[in-house]
């Protein structure tokens, strides 16, 4: 198997689309690169964009447009609802197939010292790449915004990774760094017991006892109510004990869980850890030979997946 | 209803009956406070004492123990397996009804400070009660034993939270704090395949991604094979989730869980927690009228409990 990382660089221009159209040019008709998603969104006046592929091709597409992105976007002039810091916010690199951890985190420092050389950007290097506690956690970093860190750069403590400790004067500054793959995932529950819910999904999640890598909530529709929710590493918390832990939490309340949804894209390895489960293996070594289609089989039907398709597996698009 | 605390005081002697009579006397025939363990290990060279009671009943109580233990151990000639620091080496105060953790924390500093003055002994403040993060762990605290602790003391990072910073030439330094409730508890699986409850084991520990407050591991008899934990906190995670997470891991494998054991001392709380589950109740509230015999027959049919009886809850003892 190939190595594949998945990159999600977060632009600060979310309404004019023939800039955004600019930026993520260098992502396209790359060898060993992917766009597969390029969702602008007016309200935040911020773009997210998802590509994947080949590591070092990625690197070095996702790194030219940050390149556009510096150029053509001018934080002085920017206005929108998501807090920013730069032309180029964030950048995330995400292990997907043949990769750890460290693999990605040296990938991000790659990029980070090529952005900041080429185009005068200081870097903070956060989640698995910070170099400190504190530049961890993203909202740390960007506290202030642009137009605070013309100042905080130049505290000692706020010395950027790479680059000087000087923000870029339209640009700003940008984060750089390795993150676990981070599951979106819905458990649809017939009832109308919003206490309920809420209880099921503090049971399930960390800050109530619950599992490591699950962050929950309720989140009220007209039909049904959802257990909704973040499963922060899945190599760590399969998908499967999130959905088998808000079944039996249900039962206290009598209360059906009729299917599940997973939002936005997933790694084939995912899939494979939960079909591993209720196809009753001890591992996923003979699941290597089942083709996407039959995956999403089993998952749709244990996890009764509600609008899976293919195209959400991120291996379908490479 | 009534507070009230347990204390589980460590003390090194395990050999000499008479000796730790003269130990525990003072925990004896006391208004509010109920001696229900002393389990003196003589590989250890150590007892183990557990009281219950009303707090400053038992704070009090304890308090003379100390003094004894003080008195009687000379720590320059004892040589058990087990590490230690002092004569009475560690002193937990738990909360087991109407108090919280911090009512828990203010007792252990009231003790401690009572322990320093009356009998000299320079005191570390522990777990929940630990004012600095490197004395939450005992371990941490203790490394370097009786033997190293003269020195140890007298460095500035390890200067105690209650006395001289100068160690009692017989009875060395004790750790005194509150600790949260802990569970041990053991679930049997009919199975020799111990890879299989390895991985089970895995699946619901903190750790290994699973549930925020256990810890467990496999442990393997001739008939069966157990999966052994400590639930650190059961008002977090709850009893029942654990033993149904074993069960739902097990089907990955074809294995059937037969019961399930409570090791030591159990507070009524948590068996009220487990019995709301499986009654299928919102809450505890209807079970406050419920005879510890009600509780412990709900909790013992739904968990397959083998040997527990009444004597195991610790308002039994009241």
């Amino acid at each position: 198997m190939q190595k594949i990382v998945q990159c999600v660089p977060n632009f600060s221009e979310g309404k004019d689309l023939d800039k955004i159209e600019r930026i993520v040019a260098p992502l396209k008709n790359k060898e060993g690169v992917k766009l597969v998603g390029v969702e602008p969104d007016e309200t935040y006046n911020r773009t997210v964009v998802t590509v994947i592929g080949e590591p070092q091709a990625v690197k070095n597409a996702v790194i030219e447009a940050i390149g556009v992105a510096t150029q053509e976007i001018d934080l002085n002039h920017h206005k929108g609802e998501h807090k920013r810091m730069g032309a180029t916010d964030v950048v995330p690199f995400i292990p997907i197939a043949e990769m750890s951890i460290e693999d990605a985190v040296e990938l991000s420092k790659e990029c980070a010292a090529e952005v900041a050389k080429r185009f005068d950007l200081p870097v903070f290097l956060y989640s698995h790449s910070a170099q400190q506690p504190n530049r961890e956690k993203l909202p740390t970093i960007r506290k202030g915004e642009f137009e605070g860190m013309g100042e905080k750069i130049k505290l000692p403590e706020w010395k950027p990774d790479y680059g000087k400790a000087e923000i870029h004067p339209t640009a700003g500054v940008v984060a750089i760094g390795c993150r676990p793959p981070l599951i979106a995932y819905n458990i649809d529950c017939a009832t109308k017991d919003i206490d309920a819910i809420s209880f099921i999904a503090k049971s399930i999640r960390l800050s109530g006892g619950g599992y490591k890598c699950i962050q929950a909530g309720p989140a009220e529709y007209d039909e049904f109510i959802q257990v909704t929710m973040n499963v922060t590493d899945y190599t760590q918390t399969a998908v499967y004990r999130a959905f088998e832990a808000v079944k039996m939490e249900a039962k206290r309340f009598n209360i059906e869980v009729t299917g599940s949804e997973i939002i936005g894209l997933v790694p084939r390895k995912c899939l494979e850890d939960i079909a591993a489960y209720y196809l009753c293996l001890r591992n996923t070594d003979t699941l290597q030979s089942y083709t996407l289609e039959q995956l999403a089989e089993v998952v749709t039907e244990h996890l009764g997946l509600r609008g899976f398709s293919l195209d959400k597996i991120i291996e379908y698009h490479i």
